[in-house]
């Protein structure tokens, strides 16, 4: 096969994967409405992303629903549409983490915690969620132990999508070892080499944000950091 | 086809869509035993809804259980039987709104926000729910930004549906910006061009009233209003 | 067809019915393990009843796990087995109610607000949970309006059957406009004229005891009882 | 057949056995990503376990994902692969309690509930979980009424698994009448007789630590704890 047809084979694929990641996302509460989007990596050089077209009820996402782009947000191939109005902040993961696979997400667990005022003082707070503890965390690619703390960087919400994503990117280089960041009372952006370390990377932080958000709201906002059962 | 024909067959595509809307509604506990009602509009001139039959258990609701009424809820053509007691308020929407479908759920969120005691003084509190700054506003007919302040009013309830279809149509003309309003301690009202847009808006609003739901329950009232994260 | 045939052709039919209405409720964790029993009325003179057999997990009941029992709680007919431990209160049901069917489910909203200790004082408390003035009332059979109080007595859990059929016997008789009852931190029992009725009560009390036990854990314990919206 | 081929046979049902328990879990949210592991015992001697290997996504878990094991944790059989790094674990509980089939699981409120900082002084509290007064205990094996204490230890979590199977092999022996123990932030460890018994287990203790976990966060720490309502 040409170049042409390897590239287009293996992106009906992705997209195909893709649809069902997010059909799979919207079945949980995830991305319910038109909220959500997600990616793959089709191409390294060029970048080439499959990436969710905008606001398509996620319940009946398919394959044709994808669309291919540049790292500028542009479409290119065959297929014409308008990609979400987010890719360029799923460009700019994907170019910073050499990552696979981009997924957004809106849960009301990181809705709520992504505002960000129950934490307590210092970094655990207005602008970040710090987890520590949890065996869960060995979910996140790397993560060999509870005795983990994970910082999970919340950024203001924006509508303008250059200047977010120049904050993106700013928090992914300040913050290297993250696995993902929220954005304020809008939901979660997390990503993995793979599609499928992506999905398990949503599953483990969503897992860990409602044991979080439900631990806050029984014992104060202090309660998740620090406890006497590890160092 | 003449006339007669065309809209049988409209009917009857539009009777399967409800029953199947109603369904997904069932299955995520929002038209629990015989609660909801749902309709759409087959004609605008003169206007015609289908819309649920009284008392129907919304597991099994199937296109059978759909009839045709007019603008005094009145049974039309063929089909007899007893249309859903909260006609005239699907009626006064599709009226005033020039809405093309007409969603009624019943959610243990939307009673509890719909009790309105736990809002802020103010407009927030015992007459309608104020949401603001979420990002899933955006999925809401015309709203292209989170910074929107989205007022939900909240009507008491009555057993006179001649007498609330009349306050509903006051409120429709008070808040015409408003997509939605809830009756106390029973439930949401929404509605959308088509029953895709009306179907996204009961899961926006489902969405943001969990998530205002359990913010008040942990913050207290006044939490979900205002806050340090946009102007 | 001799009347025993007739009767067969109806235990089976039933017998199906129950199964399927038992596995619902497993699948929405209101019969989880081997929780919860169900039964309908197979002849009225002299009084059978189809019943779930004795420490089946309802997640994979079937009808061949359904018996017919006389009104002593005793096995009938063909199939041996032991009836749940239950079955008494079931007669008990069925005849002071004339119910054709009785559903026994264990939630953890009813388990929780089967404690009765979160109650206001008075007949809201220890010994019944009152739910007034919700729209999803109007679900229960015979109530036609939101301005209802449903007093739903919650008696005291007890291994002895036959202490206990008694006990509930008399509730039933203290409580004639009553739809269900509470055994303390045990479950739910309510019943209706067909297995669609009863079923439909289950859905609506469930979703009651949600909305009534979060509001409850939001705002102190005589919230949900009286309000400033109905009379 | 030869004992070689029986146990082949035996294998290959109890690997289908296993991944369908787990993708029910998973299905639950109780082994969301990769967390939770599975066990069922093939032959008692010399001990033979068929156990879920390490790493697996729960969703997708196939009977392709179980590896047959030595009472060391060592792979034996056709397959390679790397078990469940809790392997150890599994191996000490089918020791000690003789058991048929061991579930571990990762759910939400086992998490919180581990964290054991908010029940009781004496042994509720820190290091143990005290369920008493509820119908549903009657699901654990042996148990017979609702006025049963059943007491849940908490172990500390600790990544290395030689030092942790110990510390279980030690609680087992302190704690003989125990139905399970949770490792902290971590999860559930529970068993019984045959894979049916196990899951049935799960599905029992992940009830009551909802309805407890639920009423602490109502009521403050001591209330699940003796109440007036039984002896």
């Amino acid at each position: 096969m040409t170049r042409t047809n390897v590239q287009s084979v293996s992106f009906a694929r992705t997209a195909s994967e893709i649809a069902a990641v997010g059909r799979r996302a919207y079945a949980r509460g995830w991305a319910l409405g038109t909220s959500g989007n997600f990616s793959a990596v089709v191409s390294r050089r060029p970048l080439r992303l499959a990436i969710t077209a905008s606001s398509i009820a996620k319940g009946a996402l398919s394959a044709s629903h994808i669309l291919l782009c540049d790292d500028h947000g542009r479409v290119v191939g065959r297929r014409s549409g308008k990609p979400s109005a987010e890719t360029l902040l799923h460009v700019e993961i994907a170019k910073r983490r050499a990552a696979g696979a981009v997924l957004h997400t809106h849960s009301v667990w990181s809705t709520m915690l992504s505002d960000g005022q129950n934490g307590r003082d210092g970094r655990d707070g207005r602008d970040a969620v710090v987890i520590e503890g949890y065996e869960m965390l060995k979910g996140l690619t790397g993560i060999t132990s509870h005795e983990h703390r994970e910082l999970v960087p919340i950024l203001d919400n924006d509508q303008d999508m250059v200047r977010l994503a120049s904050r993106v990117g700013e928090a992914l280089d300040q913050h290297p070892d993250a696995h993902a960041f929220l954005l304020r009372r809008h939901g979660l952006y997390t990503w993995g080499d793979t599609l499928g370390d992506a999905e398990r990377h949503v599953e483990i932080l969503e897992f860990l944000f409602e044991a979080v958000g439900r631990t806050r709201g029984r014992d104060g906002a202090a309660r998740e950091r620090g406890g006497p059962s590890w160092p």
